[in-house]
């Protein structure tokens, strides 16, 4: 699992992932949320005979919610493959993700039809060429509802228009420790951009984290959108890695013996949280970036940061396991990993 | 240094050192406080002479206080070879220390002769054997201030008697962390003993040491009163061990992760207190005395705690070090230790 995040990575030591989405509904039925189960089933089909006819070489497999356990659904959700909404409503919604993992669409979440590419690194236009192939080879056979002034219509009037949302993920351990996060996050806010921790509460980000997309979906082009955000997220980028060049003249021996601390105990946990795990792993990769620790195996540590997720570690059992069995496979996996690594 | 260490140890995996300490007067002198400095190097050269005339075979080093720097003089005091007490006045105090750091003559502490000796493990007998051959040679030579009803006279009336102090540094992580340590504080001082931590402040003992000793030195010969501290250190020893016995059963995992975390923090980090290089070096300790980590060299674990003590630390170097240079110097050592160990 977590294929998406296999291949060539730009700029990987601050961006993390760039993903792209687009929300569309097709005419002939209503908004999923007061969608009959009938028509749902029909829209569906609508959807998988699309898909069949114009993917003849992609394979997607599908899902229903309803056939999966909920910690199956979970692990989808921590894998960043379907979105936290789509397994609210279990009994309408499904999805098809292509093998390569890096493209799912999502059917009957808030909207009828929900896009999502997904690329390592910072590469939102591959996302979204790919986005966009996928877009209009089903809006070749679907009717999406689409208005000449305002553009696609969707359930939620913020997604009206382009229903494009762009976003990056990046990992910001530096300008977090140096406490200028907030002022970065305000500046982002007021041209237009949204930034949320990654599951974190609001903007406290868990592993140092963050998500940003853009706000608005009226007005510009996608094209624009995305240019707007990418040329943003490397100013992002370059705060990041000054602020890491700082702190290694101004507190290398600091951030050295943080990063290190980090990594002897992920080497040495016998029970470990997810979230203290998140912590530790975002030193890590950190020490990686910085040089401080050269295994070239370190380089793909968010894979790992996904892998150690709650759901994904109950899926490695058959049983229900409690939170000190959680913990201690977690601890597990990682000092596997790591000594893995090393050998 | 800390060559006192060296040796068969006897239940090592509780009891870490058993020391003898003897009060001594000489009769025509004043006691230390009140002694003009002409008498006190008369004294001084009184006890070398003895040392030298009783002791030909045996090669004593001798030190004046105020022939070291503070910092050599802290040393001393941190590798637990002369007390704090006899570094607070330099102009009369110096000690004698064999060569085998077992045993220590300290002239003008509180009083005019203190003989100390320190056997590791708990073997007090050994320690009062060498105690009391050193006592008698002195005694042969020096007029000691001895009382037929009260025993020897000393600087303070506590001591009077056999001038006896017989203490036992002990390990106590898991009665500790149990909580149990209070109550058998409480009940050590019902039965006459002292006990204090090393280091800490009050009963706050750093790395979960304490030292145990008798409170009484007159009613008692000194073989009862050493017989009788010997039997409850004993009684220490099997109740520390029946609740690590406990604790590997009920919360085996809990105690590994927290030893191994300890592990893993001191084999990475770059800066180290001396507080918190204490506090991890009594889990490792814990660690390999509870088989967690089989590791051999472990077994002497205690003497790398006196080794990063910070005047032993500050002696490694030539100049005055800040904080950040201790604690860098701190981390490389027990680094160093550890990776050694391994090799």
């Amino acid at each position: 699992m977590t294929r998406w995040l296999e291949g060539d990575q730009i700029e990987q030591d601050v961006a993390i992932s760039s993903r792209i989405r687009v929300a569309r509904n097709i005419k002939d039925y209503i908004f999923p949320l007061y969608l009959s189960l009938e028509d749902s089933d029909k829209l569906t089909n609508d959807v998988l005979h699309t898909v069949k006819e114009e993917f003849r070489g992609n394979n997607f497999r599908f899902y229903r919610i309803s056939d999966l356990t909920q910690t199956e659904r979970l692990a989808y959700v921590e894998e960043h493959l379907i979105s936290p909404g789509l397994i609210q409503k279990i009994d309408k919604s499904s999805f098809l993700v292509r093998d390569d993992e890096k493209a799912t669409i999502m059917i009957n979440e808030e909207d009828h039809i929900r896009i999502q590419t997904l690329i390592p690194g910072l590469n939102l236009s591959e996302a979204w060429e790919l986005c966009s192939e996928i877009d209009d080879k089903l809006e070749s056979r679907l009717n999406f509802a689409y208005d000449s002034e305002l553009g696609y219509l969707t359930a939620c009037p913020t997604n009206v228009g382009t229903g494009l949302r762009a976003s990056v993920m990046v990992h910001l351990p530096c300008v977090t420790m140096t406490g200028n996060i907030n002022a970065l996050i305000e500046s982002l806010r007021k041209v237009g951009l949204t930034v949320r921790g990654i599951y974190g509460e609001g903007t406290e980000a868990i592993g140092n984290l963050y998500q940003i997309s853009n706000q608005t979906t009226l007005g510009d082009t996608e094209e624009e959108l995305i240019d707007k955000l990418n040329k943003i997220i490397y100013q992002v980028v370059t705060k990041e890695r000054n602020t890491r060049k700082y702190l290694k003249e101004k507190k290398g021996i600091e951030i050295e013996d943080k990063v290190y601390r980090s990594y002897g105990i992920l080497k040495n946990s016998r029970l470990m949280s997810s979230q203290e795990a998140m912590k530790h792993l975002s030193n890590v990769k950190l020490a990686y970036d910085m040089g401080f620790i050269a295994n070239k195996g370190l380089k793909d540590i968010f894979k790992l940061m996904v892998d150690i997720k709650p759901a994904k570690i109950q899926m490695s059992s058959n049983m229900e396991l409690t939170k000190e069995e959680e913990y201690k496979i977690r601890a597990q996996i990682i000092r596997d990993y790591l000594s893995d690594m090393e050998g």
